[in-house]
């Protein structure tokens, strides 16, 4: 298993390893493992996800949630960080999501349109933006060509730059879905090819062999396929989301303090709080902090 | 109910707070409550609206019905802007629309293009712009792009920025409709997402819910529905129509003027005089005027 | 019926003004009622219009008939212009049409490409500028997005806009057709609405009524019809051709030399010279001016 | 038949009239009259046309051929005119082709994207730039939009341009194909009326009118085809490639080198040296000169 | 079999010549031929290729093997190239790859899309930029157009351009493949006339002539087809991957250690190390190094 490197090794600018140092030692646990706080659902599936607990609607809420948890981020939109991060800004670190869309028009050509720029980033005070690539949709021309503007920009500014790299589209239906190690392996590396600094992943389901490439159509452990996960991103740090791992939504226990023990740690830098949709939903903040 | 919040809480650069307050406070009932005057149906629907009361086709009776009715606001496309706003410039607020559509075409893949700029709402004395976004749409992609560039022009301008929210699209139709209060709360939150200051949604309607999302698929009153789509538009005001829930279109009663009980009033910032449509046709002028 | 409003009504700049006003009162009758003399079937429908008449053929022999007719300007296009304008500059206002496409491809979801723009007009000593704008088209995203960036350095430069406001497409087709008083009439409110300071329409036609808006499904006589787009265009000053109406084709008398009585001339400032289109082809060019 | 219109009746500007003049009078013949040499075939057919004669495959061998040939000019993409021209530099003409595409992908919706502009032709020194426009192509939208980019940088920089008026695609086919009088007269028109200083056209064929309007469905002779063509692009200088009509392919005499009588001469500029693709096959390059 | 020519023929700016002279003379053998290590699999075909091999995973490992194996370039990705290069940056010559795409979705319209800029490969210290261009593929029109936004950047910058000329794309499928003499004959030559300084192909099949041109469609050796491609590419230095003539992937001997005696190698600069990707999984380091 692979160390994690430093922030030293990983070809940053300064104002990309100065933002970074601040996201991963000056917030959370301070010791490079992070948690982030993600809140675009209302923009990706709709205020579905609020309707049992209306609370978990309210911006405010969230962000306070994100200061008072020791969250390394909050990550969302630039609508509701216009109108919601100033009530605790430098309290907790803004990942500004520049790019989302609505879940209801059909995936099979997904895009997720860009809506916001780096520069609306920087006059937020945000200290890392995201942007959602889907990779393998039919559309990834444009994908690629918008994410290229983006990338510019943030190299161009001094900000980190986490990319949600979501396997997508019916071309990856029909190769094992989008769960698949194979899609999350290749979308892992290329986040990293394309110039990520950091890049989001769902977890690997080495199971779903379906139409994958035949290099993956053996038996692999979850261990196995995370670890490839790991190397195919290199220098790039990895997030992966705990929430779909964690068993039993109904456990009051938030499920990101407790260690992953199935995940190589020591390289990635965080776990984002999926489990806080169900805290949002039960109420039960107290219980969702980052792994200490 | 929550209260509606104040100007000061709403994330606002000082360009936008001016305007907005101006709008709201040194215009018609000048308490916060408002009432805006749509006139682009000519454009819309084609001048079919007019057959019935060809005096409604003149724009120059419409904007003096906005001045005289004390509306807090006009929102009409550029090219009466430019010909018809002259003549009562500064005594009634210019919503200045910058996007718009023949009803000619197929709506399935539904997209308002954008034809006039927020620096030419600058140039004209608008104090607010309105961006139609057409929520759920296959087109999203463009929708977004478009917006997104209106968004950074009004931000940078300082100019409020009201979205009409409309589900719209072959898939919104296949999820319930654009009525339904699934689809209208999603398009309330999505304008909030994205970055209105102010968003016009239709009154939504629980009972619709073939094909909507489980969550939206048992019984709601129309206030919790209601209730529902203010909460989802957080800190971005709110506008409804209030015309489409009046039964009666040959009331001689504005029904903008009588209190609409079911709707939390206290958080929406004012009623779009939909009744007047029907004024215009009536030439029942005299009873158009927000609610008192 | 409405008067003819006067120049100082119409919301224009100082340019604009100051063109129309020399085409409106420093050519032709010098009345405000004017005759324009259009010059783009070469593009339009490829030389098969010339066939018959070759000398029709020669730009510089129209040029020459525009100006000794008396007409109050010529509409060509870029190259006709750039080659033939020269002879003639300043005797006859150029109206360079910014826009066209020949007949050859399927006009289902018609669309008039963008070739010039309205600095060259300018360098051109052009006193005004034209696009065809295809009023229900399919297209009609792309047509609104290259109207406006004409729309908008018109107004920079103070360029006076035609709009030559064609319905057409495939949904034109199947509701009423592209002469339908429905589609005029629409066609005449859009180009007002979307900023157009002239526009040309064909005569409509109140009886083809298949398929169009209750509204326009019953009896209207030409004389209501014309009253009606007239109103609907408001500010936007009409032109419409006059040759479309003119029975018959062999007459050696040029029909826009009489008095159209069905239309409301107190309001509309011209009659484009389509019998020209006959003269050219009969050589009967003594007969070709506009009305007196 | 029209005489040959003078350089200072075209309505150039001065860097435009000076490149000409150059081409036309102090290269080839020097009267006037003129014969280029096009070189693109490795690009538009692939190497095909090289494999009986693969000296032809050498570009330098046929700039130099250029050159002792006493052509007008040669016409070759960016990525030769890169490489080669520099040996010959100034000795004959440089015609920067500016677009072009392989054959090899459907004609239906034919489109000759642009990979070099004008500056560049500046750049390397050439006279004139050209520009294949492929007209009546279902992508007309396309070509025209890029067509009005190199028209306009051409205008600015002072640089003859010369259009390859191709009829092409799906609906050329259906209209009596590409070769028909019909649609070389109106490819001719289109040229002029767009803006191009010199069009290249094929030989019209009167005989082939399945499909064709009324106007061109009936006897004309070759003479009458030409002679309207030519009067179609009227002040645009015409260039007739004479490879297609001369007959016997294996003739060792170079066909442009014969008076073409059935030509307009007197219009025309020149005649391309179609002749020469088969002399670079047969290396009987003696016999490649423009008509004396 | 022609010579090869030297730099001074290429007709390149000093930018490029400097670069170029660096990249063959005074890196690897120094004798003007090469050997490059492109490693842009990761992202071309997913981490499949490194399943066997983890090592092969790491890029450092890679980076490492071009500096110690005396290879003349090594070609990377934007992202590969910001977080590894820095290791060894100056030790080995980076050639950024400019675009370049996921394998997931159908090859029927093939578009590499760009996603990095020439400026960029200045900043990084490169000393050429790579861009895969898919001759004969659908989308051909955006594949010209954004690979000539490229060509242009570099001649401006003085950055070599090496192009990767893959035929792809239904049509090509259509008309013997992407691999026969017919159309690796036409990339070569698309990339010449384009302006590539450089091209990289594979090695053409004479026996795939299931739908060619009928100049192809007859016996020719690999010696002659060979011949042909070189001629075809003129000027533009040819690079040939010898991975796919070597027959046992098993080999312990890296291939490309040993001459290919049916290629021209007087006229190519190099042979791309393809072996190389065996060696990756094999670890069998040592073997690879360029032809001596």
């Amino acid at each position: 298993m692979t160390r994690r490197p430093s922030l030293a090794e990983l070809g940053l600018n300064t104002g990309k390893k100065a933002r970074l140092y601040r996201i991963l030692h000056r917030h959370g646990l301070g010791n490079g493992t992070a948690g982030f706080l993600p809140y675009d659902q209302g923009l990706e599936h709709g205020p579905r996800d609020f309707v049992a607990n209306p609370a978990s609607s309210d911006p405010r809420y969230i962000v306070k949630l994100a200061v008072e948890g020791g969250f390394n981020g909050i990550a969302i939109q630039i609508g509701l960080a216009e109108k919601f991060y100033w009530d605790y800004a430098g309290e907790v670190p803004l990942v500004l999501k520049l790019n989302g869309k609505t879940e209801i028009p059909s995936d099979a050509h997904a895009l997720s349109p860009v809506h916001a720029s780096v520069a609306e980033a920087v006059r937020l005070g945000a200290d890392a933006v995201g942007y959602t690539l889907y990779v393998g949709t039919p559309a990834q021309e444009q994908d690629f060509a918008q994410f290229r503007t983006v990338r510019e920009e943030a190299q161009r500014l001094g900000m980190p730059l986490i990319v949600w790299a979501y396997p997508r589209g019916e071309a990856v239906d029909a190769k094992g879905g989008k769960d698949s190690f194979y899609a999350v392996d290749y979308a892992a590396r290329t986040a990293s090819e394309l110039g990520a600094d950091i890049v989001k992943v769902n977890f690997p389901h080495p199971d779903k062999r379906t139409g994958v490439p035949s290099a993956y159509d053996r038996e692999f452990t979850p261990q196995q396929a995370i670890d490839a996960v790991v190397r195919s991103a290199n220098r790039t740090l990895v997030l992966i989301s705990g929430g779909e791992k964690a068993g039993d939504a109904s456990s009051s226990v938030c499920r990101t303090s407790r260690p992953v023990s199935s995940v190589p740690t020591s390289m990635m830098i965080g776990i984002t709080c999926a489990a806080c949709k169900v805290s949002w939903k039960t109420a039960d903040r107290a219980s969702c902090a980052p792994p200490s």
